[in-house]
This record gives C-alpha cells, sequence and structure tokens, in this order.
C-alpha cells in the first residue's frame, strides 16, 4: 500500500490534527518503544514505519514483517519529534495489531493443517475490512497463508450467484472466450457440478459448503474420471479451528477460511515514550 | 460516510471492474436478497443501499438499521442490473456483516451492563479497523453504544504518553487555555492521579487498567474530597465478557471496551440473485 | 493542515504548471526574501515553509508563527531553483497574508478585551473562507483567540434551526444520549431559554444577537437561580470593534465574532528575488 | 467549480458528520429559505444549489446570480429533509456571503470607475483565499469585473522577480518564441520599462505601485512614440476607494485592485428552518 | 472505469471550465451528433454517454460499443444545455477515437490471423498511454482481442529483468509458492529456456523477439519432450501487420501486439451542434 | 505534472503491487539501464526521474529532454532497490516512449517546414490522450512546437460550433467584454468569415479544413482590407506530412496538426537490469 493511502488513514484519525499532542508535545524530542505484549508473527512494520518517517519521526530500529515472537517484545524504537509519534500512534497500532493478529491466527491453521496435509493450503476470502484489503491480504502471506484472490479484477471466479444466470458450460466457455491469462475457477456444492466444471476445462474447483463425507465422494467421482489433476481443489464454507482436521485429512489442494479476516483479533501492541533519555537495543 | 468515499470500498475490490459479471451477467435484469444467518442488530444498510443505488441498482424494500432480526432473515430486496449488484455485492457484504457484528455484540455488552447498573455507559475506543473508523463508531452508537472520541481532533485526551512529557497540573492547564469548547479527558491509573485530575479541572476521568478494588478505593478517595460529582469516570483496559458483571457494578459512569472493534466477528451475511422473476416481500 | 492538502494549493493556481517562470526561470538558482509591509502577528510561516521545502526551495531562515514583528521586516529566507520559488510565491504570500491577517485582528480584539476583562475570551465562528478553515481557526488561535468548534462533527451545537425542529429540553436530552464526551451548547435569544439550558444541562449557552441590557438581566436570572457557574456563557452576533467594550465589561467567558474570519484584511506581505548573490541575516 | 470539489468543503467542515443535526433533524421534513440582510449583488447561488441538491435538499425557488438584491429578500427556498439542509447551511453560507461580498465591492468601483470613465475596466488579482480561487474571480465577474488570469497556467506575466533574472526584451522574446497563443503582460515601475516593454512587444503593460503623476509621464511617453494603442495598460498597487478617481481620470484601460478578494467583508446572509410547513414565494 | 475517473479527463481540459462556452452557451438548449467520418468498430460510447449525462446533457440516442459502423454514420445524439454538450465534446471524442482506433486496429489483426489460423489470440501489452490504461484494454476486447493481464498486480510475469536476478526454475518455484490462483508466465529467448520453463511448470511461456524460424524449432523441441500442451504458447515483440501471416501460421496460442496500444491512430470522428431544433433518427 | 499526478500511472499499472517482482526482487540491489532503440528528440526523462526516485530508485546518470540521439543509446542509469525500479519500468517507458515519440515527430514537421518557411509554427490541438494531455503539450514544446492552448480554461476559442449558437461579431464581442487577458481566437471556413473576425478584432483566425487555393484567396482579401498583419493566421484539418509543404509555403503564421498527437508511434524505449554489478558511464 502507497504512502498516500497510508496518509488516508492518519487523516480519518486527525482530520483537524490531533489537538492534544500539537498542544503538549509539539516542539518536544523523544524515543518510543512499541512493544508487543502476546507471542505472535509481527506484520504491519513496514508500513507503520513508512507513516512514522513521512511525518518527520525516525525509525531507530525494527523487527522484521513476519518474525515470531515473544510476548513482551520491543519490535520498534522510535525518536524525534514527540508530536509526530503520538499522532501515527494509535494508526500504527491499529495496522500492527490487526496485521499481526491475521498473520499469527494464519500461521496457526497453516501449522495445523500441514501437520496432517503438508501440502495444503490455506486460503483467505474477500471478507475483508473495507478499507484494509491490500493490508488484510498481506498480512494473511506473511502467515504464510495463500491471498487468494486480491478482488474482482484479477482473476475469473464463477459463483452460484453467476450461475443462476448463465448455464456452467456456457460460463466457462465464455469468461475463456474473454482471456486465457487468467485462471477460471468455479463454485460448486455437488458432485457432479464440480464434475461437470472440472470437466469443462475450470482450472480450480471450489466445493462450496460440502461436507466432509460429500467432499470424499466428490473427490473420488473426479479420479474416476481422470479429472483429479486437472484441477485445483478448494473447499469453502464454514471451516474452523474445530474441523480444520477433517478437511486437511482429505485430498485437497486448498482450504479457504474467511475467518482468517472477518474475525480477527487484533494482536495486543503498545506504544510507549520513554520519560528518560535512555535508548535500548532490540 | 460519503459516497465518494463508499465508492473507494468498490475501487479496492475492483480496480479494473468485475471481470467475470461484466461477461456473465452484464445487460442481465435480476432480483437478489440479502439475507442474515444469525440473529442479531443489523447495521450498514444505509450504507450498501447508498452504494448499490449509486452504481444503478434500485433498493426494493429494506429493513432498517439499528433492528434486531432473526437468523435467516430477508434484510434487503435488490432488482436491475445484476452486473451492477454482484459488483457491490461483496463490500455490502463485509460493510453489513462487520456493522452488524459491532453492533450486535455492543448491544450484549449494553443489555448485560444494564442489568446491573442501567445508567452506565457501553463505550468503544480507537482501536478500530483502519478506514472503517466512521462506520465502525456508527455501529456502536447503533448497538446503544456511546462512540467516545471520534479520532484524535475532537477532544482532549491526556494519555500517559502525553504525562511522560508535561506534568498532569500543567497538562490540564494548556488545553484548557487552548480551548473551552472541548472536553478534558485524563488518563490515570492511580487514585492518587485520579484525585490531582479532578481537582485541576478534568472533565473525565480515565482509569485505566486499574483492578476493580483499586477501582473501589479510587472512587472513595474521589468521594471523601467531594470530587467524584464533578467528573465522569470512564474505567479502561482488559475489560470483557467475563469480568464485565464486577466492573459494572461499581459507581462508574463509562466502561469503554476495545474489543467492541478491535475483535470483530462479523454478522454471517449473504446475498442471492433469484433464479425466476418473482419478488418476495420483507 | 497536511502537505498533501497544501499541495491543491498550488494545483489551484497552475494546474499547468507555472508558465512564464518555467521558461524564464528554469534551471537558475536564487535567493529571495519574504518581508511583511505593516505590523502584526505573523503565522502561516510552517506551512508556506512546508511548502517551498517540498517544491524543493530551501528554506534558510524563517520567524515564527504567533511573533509580533514591525513593518518591514524580513520574515523568511529562502534560497534555490528560482521556477520552484516563484511558483509557490504567490500561494505562500496568500496563506501568510490571510493568517497574518486574522492573527493580527484576534490580538486586537483579545488585547482591547483583556483589559476590560481578563479572563473573557474571544473566539471564532465557522464563519470562515470555504478551503481554508483549518488554516483560519490555526491563525484565530496563534493571535490568542479560542478557535471554537472545527465543524460540525466536533460538539454539539444545538442552534435556532434545531430548536425549530424539536424541544430545547428534547434536544438537550437526545444529544447528551448519545455521547458524554463532547460538550452542548446551546444557541438562544432570551433570557427564559437561557435559564431553560441551562438547567437542562447544557455546558455552554450561546446568547445570540441579545442586547447587551437583556445581557445583564440574563446573567442576573441565571445568578439567582444558582446555575450561572454551571455554564460557559458565550455572547455572540454583532459584536466588533465599536462596541467589545459594551459586551466585555459584561460577566461573560466568551465572545465570538464572525468578523475575525468572514471579514479579513490580508496583511501585506511580498516576496523579493534578491538580484545578487549576497545573502542576510534575519 | 465541479459538485466533487464543492463536496471537500462539506468534508472540510463534516469530516465525521453533522453530529447534532443527525440526532435532531435526522428523518424530519422542513422548509427552509436564505435571506440577506444588507443590499447587494448575489452570488454562489449556484454552487450553494449543486450542494443542497447533491445531499438530497431540494431547491424550490431561486433568484439568480448577479441579481442586485435589497436587504431582508429572500434569495432562495429549500425543502426536503432537515439533516441535509442543515448539513450544506453553513457552507452554503460561506460561499454565498463571500461570493456576494466580493460581487458586491466590485460592482461598486466597477460603477465608481465608470462614472469617471465608462471604458476602464476594474480587474482582480491572484491575491485571492486558498481554496476559493475559482469561485473569487467568478464572483468579480459577476459584478462585472475582469477576472484577469486564474492563475500560474494561462498567460505569460512577467514580474519584477522574472526580471531580476531576465533582461525585460530577452523575456519578451523566449516567452513569445514559446507561444503565441497566450498574451504577454509585463509588470513595470517606470516610465522607461513601460516603453522598452510595448516597443518589445508586450500586450499588456503593468505599471506598478505607480503615483499618478509618473503615470500620466508614462503615458505620455507611449504616446509619443506611437505606442500606446499597441498594448494595454493596467495600473496596479495600491489603488482603493480613496484613490480610484484619480487612476480612472488617467487614459489606463485597466485597474487591477488586490482589495477586492484579499480583504474580503462577506455579505451577511442567513438561513432560517420555518416552524410551519408554509411555503411562500420569491 | 469509474465516473469519478472519467470526471479527471474533464478537469483536466478544464481546470477553470469552458471560458468561451460558458459565455456563449451558457442558458442554450441544442442538439448535437456525433459522427465517425471512416468505417471501423465504435468503442467509447458508454464512457462518453456517462459523461455527458453526469454534466447534465441527455443522450437521446446512441449506437453501441463494439458495432462495426460505415464512415459518415451518425453513432451518438445528444440533447440539452448547449454549455454542457460543448464542456464535454472533446474529451468525449478523444475517448471514442483512441478507443474506436484500438478497436479497429484489433479486429484488423484478429481478422488476418484468424484467415490463417482461427484458434489463434491477439493480445495487447502494457504499452499503453498512462491514464488510459484500462479504456486501451477495453477497446482491445471490443475489437476481438485478448487484453492481457491489466498489469502488475493481477498474474505472474516473470520477464528477462527478473531471470537476471533470479533462476528461472527458482524464480517459478518461487511465485506458485505466493499463490495458486494466479497464472505463471515466463519471457524467454531461446528454445531451451522455453523447455525449462514448461518443464518447470509455467503455465504461459511467451517467446520475446524470437525469429520464425527459431520459433518453429522450439515448438519442435517442447512436442518432442510432450509439453507443447502444457503450456500456452505466446510470441510477442515486433509482430505487425507484414510479418503477422508468419506469425499466425505457427502452432502458437497467441500474439501479443505492443503496436495495438503504442501506436494508435485515433478513429476521426467529430460533434456538430445542430443549427435548427430538428431531430435525426439514427 | 506533480509527483501526486505521476503516481496515479503506477496505481493505475499496479494497483496491489507488483506482485511478481515484490517477490522475486524484493530486498536486492540492482542497476538498470534505459535504452532508446530508435534515434530521436527524447523526453520524459524529468517525469521518469521523478518516479523512480519516489520509490526509492537513485537517477546514477540521466541525458536530457530534448536532446536528439542516435538508436542504442543509453538515456538513463538507474541503481537501487530492484522491486523499486521493476514496479516503475513499464509506466516510465510508457511515458519516454509516448513523449518521445511525439517530440520526435513534432520536430520533423517543424524542421521539414522551416525549410519552406523560417517563421511559421507547427502547434498542437487539444486532440491528446485523456490523462496525458500536459505530458502530450509538454512534449510537442520539447520537439520545438506551439502547445497551443492547453485546454479550454486557458483562451476564447470561438468555434464552428459556438458560431452554430451565435453569431460572429456578438461571439467576439461578448467574450471581449468578459476578458482583455487572454487572446481570441475565431474558426472560420471561407475568406468572407476570416475577413469578418478579422475586422471584429479577433486575435487569432483559424482557417479549418481550407483548401490551399483558397487559402491564398483569404490571404488576398485579408491583406486587401489592411487585416493580414492584425491577425495571426492558423490552418488547421488534415495537414500531414504529404501536404505539410503547401501549407508551409503559403503566408500563414501557424500549422496546428491533431496528428502530432491523436496518431502518436511511440519510441521504441527500453530497460535492462545489468547482471554484474559493473557501473557504465554515459
Amino acid at each position: 500500500m502507497h504512502i498516500t493511502e497510508l496518509i488516508r488513514f492518519i487523516t480519518e484519525d486527525a482530520p483537524a490534527g490531533d489537538i492534544t499532542s500539537e498542544i503538549l508535545a509539539g516542539g518536544k524530542e523523544c524515543r518510543a518503544i512499541i512493544t508487543v505484549n502476546e507471542a505472535g508473527i509481527i506484520a504491519g512494520l513496514t508500513e507503520s514505519g513508512m507513516l512514522f518517517s513521512h511525518f518527520g519521526a525516525q525509525v531507530v530500529s525494527s523487527r522484521h514483517d513476519g518474525e515470531q515472537v515473544e510476548a513482551e517484545t520491543a519490535i520498534m524504537e522510535l525518536a524525534g519529534d514527540a508530536a509526530a509519534i503520538l499522532l501515527v500512534e494509535r494508526t500504527a497500532l491499529n495496522i500492527i495489531g490487526r496485521m499481526s493478529g491475521i498473520a499469527s491466527t494464519t500461521r496457526k491453521f497453516v501449522d495445523a493443517a500441514h501437520r496432517i496435509n503438508p501440502d495444503i493450503r490455506i486460503a483467505a476470502t474477500r471478507k475483508t475490512c473495507p478499507g484494509m484489503r491490500l493490508l488484510d491480504k498481506k498480512a494473511v502471506a506473511i502467515g504464510g497463508g495463500e491471498p487468494h484472490r486480491t478482488g474482482l479484477s484479477d482473476m475469473f471466479l464463477i459463483k452460484d450467484n453467476h450461475l443462476a444466470l448463465v448455464p456452467l458450460e456456457e460460463a466457462i466457455r465464455k469468461v475463456r472466450v474473454a482471456s486465457v491469462y487468467r485462471k477460471i475457477e468455479v463454485e460448486v456444492s455437488t458432485a457432479g457440478d464440480a464434475v461437470r466444471a472440472a470437466a469443462a476445462g475450470a482450472d480450480i474447483v471450489m466445493l462450496d459448503n460440502v461436507p466432509p463425507a460429500l467432499m470424499k465422494k466428490t473427490l473420488g467421482e473426479l479420479e474416476s474420471r481422470g479429472l483429479r489433476n486437472n484441477v485445483i481443489l478448494e473447499a469453502s464454507g464454514g471451516i474452523n479451528a474445530s474441523n480444520l482436521a477433517t478437511y486437511a485429512a482429505l485430498d485437497l489442494d486448498v482450504l479457504s477460511l474467511g475467518i482468517l479476516t472477518h474475525s480477527v483479533k487484533n494482536m495486543d501492541v503498545s506504544l510507549e515514550v520513554l520519560k528518560g533519555a535512555k535508548s535500548f537495543s532490540l
């Protein structure tokens, strides 16, 4: 995400400036540290650093996006104009908190799935927070997940609502005519439709809200027709921590989980202005 | 939030258009309904309706923001250009899902707190999702909560990081000199500082991360000095479903909970294009 | 005001560039000084400096916002690309001229009022120039005035037009339910309504277009009911240099003057490119 | 000015909405009238009408930009959503107030000058309020004035600061090489330079801060060399109500006055929500 | 392309309005027709219609994007405010002219190629005009071409400059780890690298600047290794009207031509205001 | 064009980043050179350099806009973050390619015309690519051409469509009343109208689509009435390489050619990442 877009988050928080800090911190220099208060994968340091720098504070040192850290770890040290640091503080913490929360949760799902099936991917959906799509997706990738498509412009995904308007084979044919540079995914909910989609040339078949038993049946039918290896198989709908193992044990390629981004628990992270002038090393 | 800002959410999802729907749904008319799949307080219908209308779809009927609905309730019916409806679909569902999730959670906390103390307020913090601050805050209000300040520009909130730079009494004096049109809140963590803040003229005192027992002590000290009624008392830090009752039982005015907006579970909501042309009434 | 917003002022002046200076000054280095041609309080140096720097000129030295200067004082020295300095020249002078004009006028009203009543505040209104609101308000503060609310989002101000729709007590009750983090001001024009507003819990009562004699009566009624100290009293409407003393002599807290921002006389300020290369010290 | 730019003025006033009116006026219908409280030329009705319409209020009737109206004249009647009308109110009044103030002042100067010299033009400068340039210039035109150049992109104006870098004749030659589609104006302060500029092919010669006596001498020299009719002669610098007649009596083409836009006194204009539902006719 | 982006094209042409038409056409109603002056495929009518409508003119009738029309064909009739029609005129003609030029040229290449090889695709590159990428690509699609990727965000294209930094097989492996939802294309210039790319799992192999004879050799090598059907083969670099037949005769899947968008000849199209009020039918 | 506008071109190409380069080139340093593959006048280096710098790459050395270069000339050397260089690559090449194509073509027309008539100007029209107007016009100037008006805001151009609404003399009178700071051009297609325009005070007369023979006749009529030297004469409409000489031989001032910008052939220019670390000197 470009700096001009990150600045909008500051404008959202301070359309007329940080009225408290301008009075109390204007013209004062300080040092400050950002600390995570729980263990996890950290993310959002790149974006936060860009914001602090833009407003004139110096990023003295910083851990890196994607690192696994323990609770009570200092992840960034800042120095410079106190009013600038305090202006950016909450926005930076919200970015780091949300992205680290997503990255950490993703990593847990990836690790749990890989213990059962080392080749399966854990993918995000488009159920992200409006305004944060790019950073939500980036956080999934930092956590070891598969970001899936960014949005409506980058691949063909023929969903049930499209199939309410156009028959499946015709839909695949039409988008393939339009372009061969994008993959074609079809969302289905029956074994029969999965076979139809694979036979019609879909690159990816999403089995949406299909119970594990029917998933197995679907896999069998695709294999018996020699279609299994032609497609990437994605399971979607209601996958969570309690049923992940069941899905991971199936011969699928991708499990996509809305929960990674539509039910985020921010990592607990805070910024402290140091009273004295003493520095510290990360 | 103004339509020009809502449109940015569509650009985020579809920078080069909805390439699937333009091919499969372009030029087709349809009807569609949005349904919530779990009970709760709905929110985000206003913003979603604005988006559907802007792109040329018609909002045939709609429930209202703030209504309590049961699971499997149709909340909006749309008609018109299928490509427009599908372009906006996910953004609208993300808005409704997140705002309804926040509103429903807020309502639960409000109801739980009011059973113990009918006058206490449940407030949000600035720990919102970047890009969604205004709608996160609006959802809190729709759920019966107190939105607290919108951001850094609307009131004076002297936090621990300010107090690392300026003594408490001086800080209050300085912001009061700047303006009398905004309330002054001071964040403290000891009874002594609460008394100092109240004595120095703070309108609101935020007791941050103060255990209930010390809260009580603090209240006692304020009362004994005749300062209790001069200030609004806000408790903040780690308040959640399991300890809410304890905090609600104290003689406080506001409990502020980051959890309302930093750990949102979206309400499950979906949009279905109707195959036939039959309408339905809400 | 953020640099991206300040840049819009340059785009307004030069949508296709500074066609004269690109031809005549492109690639030339120069020094230039900005001089005020009348005495007053200077403001806008921060914003002007940001613009000159953004376009590649160097601010060699600068006086500070809020300083009282005499006529014919050099307030900023610039060096660098002549085309950049000339591109920004007029926008910078317009910012400095207007902000200094506002700051100087504000200071005069503040001084005049304080000679009579050292505790009274001189406040601005929202009668600012569209596009310059934030800088108009900042200039008032630099001049020692009270900026009042920034706009419609930061406090509750119940005006006569609201009271045409909702009874006074109900209006106060409704906004107080919505939030306790913002002050509530009520605009009234009779002693009776002032008492009603104060009794109903308004934080601030604005006496709008009330003649001084009735102001006195209103103050008396509030005092006799023990309500005077519960509210901040603001007088508004038609206050100007000729009647300021009368209002300042009353026991009021704030006098708000549209004239500070709706009838601005820019300070006379100019920029001169130095022919030789000789520097000068401020 | 396009609607998307006008909307920015609303965002400036209400970044998080009109918090008072949303609570007190939301969902209420009303009628309202805008009234001018002093006589003058009205302007800004077009822009105000665009804003009210955009936010959903109906412009029931309106006077026209450029009309001369008496004090206490209703100039616009509105109907519709009260919250929309109140959201736009202050921005609309600020636009109308400033533009009408500029238009009225311009008309006075135009009339005064024309009584002496019916062919002379009264022109604006670029000393406008940042963010309002286009509307300030439009208001001058509505008042019968000459807007002069819009900004740095539309004509060649060689000022003293350019002449500190490039000799006069060379400067004219260089810009003429660049384009013949734009007029060339040269700012001079001596009779000699006026003659040089005219001789070198300037289309317009601006006599800046030249006392009337020297103006006369300059005119004489131009005439004696047969150059007077080759150029448009503009006088600039310190022209105001008290000395206008002197300048108008000279054989000049244009008098340009910074005072038209850098020292604006807004016209007094107000909006009143009607208590009953009764309409009225303009 | 969304209306808010199309409006920027008007701002580019008229930052301070259409100063001629406001004076000469303001308040006048007229009818106007847009005519193409040469035969071809028309495009850009959708975007032009959106602009005319936005500024208040009525699109009375219009041909459709993608239609083949003869020279001197009326393609759109407009009615309404003459100043609005003239404001949009040139921007609309520039959009229609460029898009129709691209669509018509694309169609010619497609037809020529299909006469030799009915299955081959003619694709665009990213060599588009900055600011017009989306419409350039859309015009290619309207002309029957393949738009290829929109930009850097929608697929993996490993180019020679990437291969200067990372070995081919490693590059493919790395992007495949990142996501399986996007196709992987590799640019190569030798038969050996084509085989390596196909063997390593590339979805698409671009043979860049490879002479036809070597293309044939490459195809042979891919076939002999059973890799031909695993990949889409794209030829790129210097393909034009004179050599198209040679390339089309090879067993390739896609020919990509920069010439479609980097060397556009606009279709000749003009707008005429009708003097009388007589309508006409398309 | 300002950096904030140039950044939009990057957003157009990479709304969600450069997904390939972030993975393959992130964190790698490299050197790269931009080379032109055909002779011509180079342009767009300023804008490209601004973009590379903004994203963190260093412009090690660069030729200058307006230089004539031979084929296979290195025109810019870059160093730094490989991902930044590759992100900007295509946008920079598109800017340089288009601007250099325009500049080179312009230079050819200028040279060809000057061989016949050293005083004649070759001018551009507004038939530019939407989004690139300013750079298209700048490229014409770099090539030695006359940019003509930038757009609808900078001069009065009374076209046939205006004359369908207002008689010629009235049109000239009306715009002259509005402002004397802008030239007035009138488009005519008969000798009679040319005389009328010149007599009525037009500064420039555009003879649109007038065959050379009639041009001569028109010139004669203007001369016989003593009007020739009062106006700049511009010929427009269908002027191209094959008929340029005929037009250049006439006693005209300006030939304007849509072909300069509406039928651009980009200069062939490419960027190569250097495999080793060796530098090279331009």
